[in-house]
C-alpha cells in the first residue's frame, strides 16, 4: 500500500482544521470545527478527535503514512505537549499522546504554527527554492518560523522563529509574554487598533473595532490610521532586519490577516527594512506576501512531517 | 605525514595573530604583528604574509593540514573577500586568494570573527557540549556567532550571528552600519563611554577615556558610570532574549574587553534577560563569561576549519 498522503492538523484558538495533504502540498478532504472556547482540555481534544474521525472516513485515509500537527504555541515537541495562549484549557497538555490514541501507530510530528507556516511557504509557496527564509504571521499575535540551509528550523522544543517576541523598544509597552516592547505589542492587529483608538480613531457606526477597520480608515486618508500601520510596518521591518543579521535570511514571507492590508503595511515594512538592515549582507532581503494563505497551517504541518527538519528533537 | 594541526589567523583592526592549533584547541607557535593603520590593502596583506612566513618557519608547519581565517567583518565567504570596518584599505579585498598565494595548496576556510569566537567556545570553552549557543564579543563593537544543532552556523556569506546590529530601540541613536538603535550603539565600549561623558562623567587625570575607566568609576560608586553599564547590560539582555526567541539558544557566552567589567555588566544583563525572555522556552538561558579569552579568534578559526559548519558556502 502506498502511503503518499500525510494527515495534517492545524490547531488554533479559533478553529481546528484537518486535511489529507499530498506530496505537492495540495489539500484534500478538508475538515474544520470551531475551537471550543474556554472548554476543559478534554473537550478541546474531543474536537480534535472529531476532525480526525471525519478524515478517517475518507477512502484515502488508508494512504496516510504520517500525521503532522501545527499548533498555536508555545509547544513542546520533546514532551509532545502544548500550551496555546488562546486555549486556556490546554496547559502542558499531552496533545501528541491524545492524538496517538485516535490514530494508532502513525508517526506524529508536532511543530509550532510559525514553523508550520514557513515550512508550507518553503515547500509550496513564496519561499520555494530559498535556502534561508523567514515566515511571519501578522494576526491577533505575530508569529514566525525560519528555514535555514534549506530546512525548516524546528528548534529543540519546536518553537524557533518566535519573531513576534523580540524586543524592538527597550522601554516599550508590556507584552502578555512578560517582556516589553515586543514586535507583537506594536504590529499585531489588536496593537494597531489600540494605537489608533488612543490617538482618536473611531470605527464607523456599523464597523467592528478591528485592524481591518483601521485599514479601511487609512484607505480613506485617515492620518491616525495610516500612522498606526506605519508604526507596525516599522517594527516588522526592524524585526526582519534582526533576523537577517542573526541568520542571514534572503526572503521574508508575510501572511496573516493584518498583512491583507497590502501596501498599507508592506510599504512601511520595506522602508523600515531598508533603514535597519544596514550591513552589506543584510541589504536586499526580499519581502513577499504569503502564497499559501489560510491553508498554510495544514500544508505546513504536512511539510514539517515530510521535511528533514533542522533540529527536530 | 600526519596533518593534525591547523594554521589559524585572527585578523582585526588592532592586530593580526597567527598560530598552529592542535585538535584540543591548544595554541602553539603564536605570532602577532600590529595591523598597519590606514595602510593600503596590499600592505595589510603583507603583514598577514609576514605572520604566515614566521609560522612556516616552525618545525611543526609540515603537520598543518588546513588554514582557518577568522576576520573582522563583514566577510564574504563565498567570494573569499573581506571588508572590515576598521581596516579601510580592505574593501571587497580578496583575502583568501592572497593567503592561498602564500600557503600554496592548503584548504582555506574564512569565517567572521563572531563565528570564530563561538566555534572556539563550543570546541574548547564555555559552550562545550551545548547544542544551541550564542557567543558575543562586547568590545569596540559588539559581535557574535551562533551554534545551532551542535554546529557553528556560518550562514551563506559567513556572517551569521551579527547580534550587535539588531535594533532594540526603534528611535535610538544612528549606528555606523546605517541602522538605528542597534545593540552596539548602547553596549559597545565607546557607546558606554559616550553615555557616561554625556551625563557628566570625566576620566581621572591619568586615565584614558575608556570603558575600563568608566568601570573603575562605577566601582567607586559613580552613579553615572553604573547607569551606563546598566543600560549596556539591558540592551545585551534583550538581544540574548531575541536570539533565544528566534533560535532557542540555551547558553550565551560573553567575551570581549567590556565583559571584563564582570558583574557590573553581567548583573544587569541577567536581570534584563529575565525581563525580556518571557516565553516558556526562552526562560532559563544561561549567561557565562568566555573561557577561551583573547585567543578565541585563533582557536575559533581553527575550530571552524575542523567543524562541519552549518551552511558553510
Amino acid at each position: 500500500m502506498t502511503t503518499d498522503l500525510v494527515a495534517a492538523l492545524d490547531i488554533g484558538g479559533t478553529k481546528i482544521a484537518g486535511a489529507l495533504v499530498d506530496e505537492r502540498g495540495t489539500v484534500h478532504a478538508r475538515q474544520q470545527v470551531p475551537t471550543p472556547p474556554s472548554a476543559p482540555g478534554e473537550t478541546v481534544l474531543a474536537a480534535v478527535a472529531d476532525v480526525l474521525s471525519r478524515l478517517a472516513e475518507d477512502g484515502r485515509w488508508s494512504r496516510v503514512g504520517a500525521l503532522g500537527i501545527g499548533s498555536a504555541g508555545p509547544v513542546d515537541a520533546v514532551s509532545g505537549t502544548v500550551g496555546p495562549v488562546n486555549i486556556p484549557g490546554w496547559r502542558d497538555f499531552p496533545l501528541v499522546e491524545g492524538v496517538r490514541q485516535v490514530v494508532g501507530g502513525l508517526p506524529v510530528t508536532l511543530v509550532g504554527d510559525g514553523v508550520a507556516m514557513v515550512a508550507a511557504e518553503h515547500a509550496a509557496g513564496a519561499a520555494v527554492g530559498r535556502r534561508n527564509a523567514l515566515g511571519m504571521v501578522v494576526s491577533t499575535g505575530v508569529g514566525g518560523g525560519l528555514v535555514l540551509d534549506g530546512r525548516p528550523l524546528s528548534g529543540p522544543t519546536g518553537n524557533s522563529g518566535h519573531i513576534g517576541h523580540i524586543c524592538v523598544e527597550l522601554s516599550g509597552d508590556e507584552c502578555p509574554c512578560g517582556g516589553r516592547g515586543c514586535v507583537e505589542t506594536i504590529a499585531s492587529g489588536p496593537s494597531i487598533v489600540r494605537r489608533a483608538l488612543a490617538r482618536g480613531w473611531q470605527p464607523g457606526p456599523e464597523e467592528e473595532t478591528t485592524a481591518a477597520a483601521v485599514a479601511r480608515a487609512a484607505g480613506r486618508g485617515d492620518e491616525v490610521a495610516v500612522e498606526a500601520f506605519d508604526r507596525a510596518g516599522r517594527a516588522l521591518g526592524a524585526a526582519v532586519a534582526a533576523a537577517a543579521a542573526l541568520v542571514e535570511i534572503e526572503v521574508a514571507v508575510i501572511g496573516g490577516g493584518v498583512a491583507q492590508a497590502g501596501e498599507l503595511l508592506f510599504a512601511p515594512l520595506r522602508a523600515s527594512l531598508d533603514l535597519y538592515a544596514g550591513l552589506s549582507f543584510t541589504h536586499g532581503v526580499q519581502v513577499l506576501p504569503t502564497r499559501i494563505g489560510s491553508d498554510a497551517g495544514l500544508v505546513g504541518a504536512a511539510a514539517a512531517c515530510r521535511a528533514e527538519l533542522l533540529e527536530l528533537p
